[in-house]
């Protein structure tokens, strides 16, 4: 299915949305059913259940009808009162919008700056943790979708926060679920992601894990100042094992399956194969001769930042893609308008994908006058995904 | 379709979710594409645009992806600074949730109380804004979900907030789209409503229109705490053509396909059928013997609520309703807990699903041993579908 392109179905190779896979279609479009009924409750009790063992969390775990943002939002809002610092990285377009975001929702965001393209030092947020002492919590941009760049370090870091007994807050958006994130085992208190990156399924929800730590300070705020985001409120029906607010019933039939899919893999080879997949990739882009934007210690297995050739915007080498090879790529944000473009590598990604992708942006390339060497682009490819096993779905 | 049981088919006549047509369940599965490309672009501009004639609306509006609780939320937050007051008719359980709303997003809530399946009058919204020339807004729920009572007197409410020059927000969540409500000429500032109910989408996707008037307020309003339900910022990306935030793109596919039938149908039309149905139930369940609750120039033609017969409560009804005869009905709340059970009539509806509804009621009661005038409840019911017109889908 990924591979065939026509006038209604391109291959979507974005960093979110991405290729849902026809099981995980085919069960969205199961009749409605209501939301207060028992058939719903068993469906988002076998939804939870799965999506925990996604998370590596035996702690409490809940699933919105929002976007990524959504959750983001709902995770700093139910921890933040006026005037709290959080620490938070600084190293792309998504991580300044999180430092943003804490100003608006009240806090004082403490940013921990690294260039585009790195990733922050644990030390850095060791310095800032000492220097106040009273940061309420640490929040990382695990994946930076802008840039491509991993936090590796997310273990040590949870480490820290642990010895320094601050709150980890971990924007998981882009990654989890194609790349390792054991959550409890890695003191991550509040994990957020969202349902259509390395999850399979279409956008439209999004989940906020919360360990015993985070609900000691979530029980203590004062105001909470919203309704449709308000933890607390989450809690108190999902005892009942219902959700506070109309849930998008559809997008919880998918969820469900696209969960039975992850778990019938196993994450260790999910995570394995999200690797092969981009190594492929980063083997092909720089075979080809184009630069990586990543630092090689840092880059991402979800979303590949490639440089683009010189003298080639990324708009128009992206629309060519789009148009002639029918595949949709990630354009450039901000500091890096019209340098780079982005390959998504989530969810249900293999070879065919990859190989498509690879040659697309070979044949595109050269259409624009880029002197690539693209049997060597090619050749990388192949000989990374060789390593794939056989393909499930 | 509707009228089918089987196992994995109930007919689910709730007030929301309620059953989606076919044809808008196949628009869903499309494949996917990147959310801020050109087909996503066209596809947004069609939504608004079709959006906007069921709102009949020539005034912004933006569709969120959240369920209404998160539109009314993005109405009143947007508005609301600390302290300011709002008034508030309060007559069930949302209307109620709203106004502990109004107070969580920092207002004042102005409360105009009447009985639960009591509309409010005109003269005590007058009355309390003579007493309070400085209230902001009026915020009334048109159509109270828990009750089934439709606030009649709506466009005189309009007018009352043009004299007084004070924003009138609507929450239209369990009736747009299947009962009359033409927003600018009733001067509604802000009117939110939910996919999942008239709009026979799946849940998921709710709207907000925003007017003039309410931008005033909007836009010298000091500190916007939300990101992801923060107005100026939908009204900047829109601007583009895009949303700020990843939307449900899948639900988007089913919206655009359920406007063209809700046009095709044409809202005349539409609201004529909301009406025959729901005179075909009320009818029934008299001439049945329950007892409506709703005052009779109340009654909503969206949301039936219903007397059980004495000594029966609505949870063991509704679950024998649901097991034996396959039909999903709503629950009671709160003061009526026990007492009363809802119907549905909300979008996809016509004379299959009402005459299965009420031969299921009628089964289920005298089951349960309830002596009911079976036939006369049958005949009535036929006697009102009969003037439907022939069937579209």
């Amino acid at each position: 299915m990924g591979c065939s392109v026509s006038e209604t179905q391109k291959l979507i190779m974005l960093p979110g949305p991405t290729n849902v896979p026809p099981r995980v279609m085919r069960a969205m479009i199961k009749p409605l059913m209501g939301h207060r009924g028992p058939d719903f409750k068993e469906i988002l009790s076998q939804v939870i259940n799965k999506t925990k063992k996604v998370f590596q969390t035996k702690e409490d775990l809940f699933v919105l009808t929002t976007s990524g943002t959504g959750a983001t939002e709902c995770a700093l809002q139910n921890i933040i009162e006026d005037g709290d610092k959080i620490i938070v990285n600084v190293n792309g377009f998504f991580s300044e919008r999180l430092a943003e975001a804490i100003k608006a929702y009240g806090g004082q965001p403490l940013v921990v700056s690294s260039e585009w393209g790195k990733a922050p030092r644990t030390e850095d947020f060791r310095k800032i943790i000492k220097a106040n002492p009273d940061a309420k919590a640490l929040s990382v941009v695990y994946n930076e979708t802008s840039t491509g760049v991993t936090v590796r370090s997310l273990q040590e870091i949870g480490k820290l926060c642990e010895e320094e007994d601050i709150l980890l807050i971990v924007d998981a958006i882009s990654i989890l679920g194609g790349d390792k994130l054991p959550v409890d085992e890695w003191n991550v208190d509040m994990c957020v992601t969202a349902s259509q990156k390395c999850m399979m399924c279409p956008p439209g929800l999004s989940f906020v894990s919360v360990s015993p730590k985070a609900w000691e300070k979530i029980s203590v705020k004062k105001q909470h100042r919203s309704f449709y985001l308000d933890l607390p409120m989450y809690k108190k029906y999902m005892g009942d094992g219902f959700t506070p607010f109309t849930p998008a019933v559809s997008l919880f039939y998918a969820l469900n399956e696209a969960c039975d899919m992850i778990l019938e893999e196993g994450l260790p080879a999910r995570f394995a194969r999200h690797q092969i997949c981009a190594d492929a990739v980063y083997g092909a882009m720089e075979a080809l001769g184009l630069g990586l934007m990543a630092e090689p210690e840092s880059r991402s297995h979800t979303v590949a930042a490639v440089a683009c050739p010189s003298g080639i915007e990324d708009g128009k080498l992206r629309e060519l893609i789009r148009t002639k090879y029918g595949i949709d790529l990630g354009g450039s944000l901000e500091k890096w308008k019209g340098k780079m473009f982005r390959i998504g590598i989530m969810g249900n990604i293999g070879s065919p994908e990859i190989m498509s992708t690879v040659s697309a942006v070979a044949s595109a390339t050269a259409d624009l006058g880029f002197k690539g060497r693209i049997s060597e682009a090619l050749e990388a490819a192949r000989k990374a995904l060789a390593r794939l096993p056989a393909r499930m779905n």
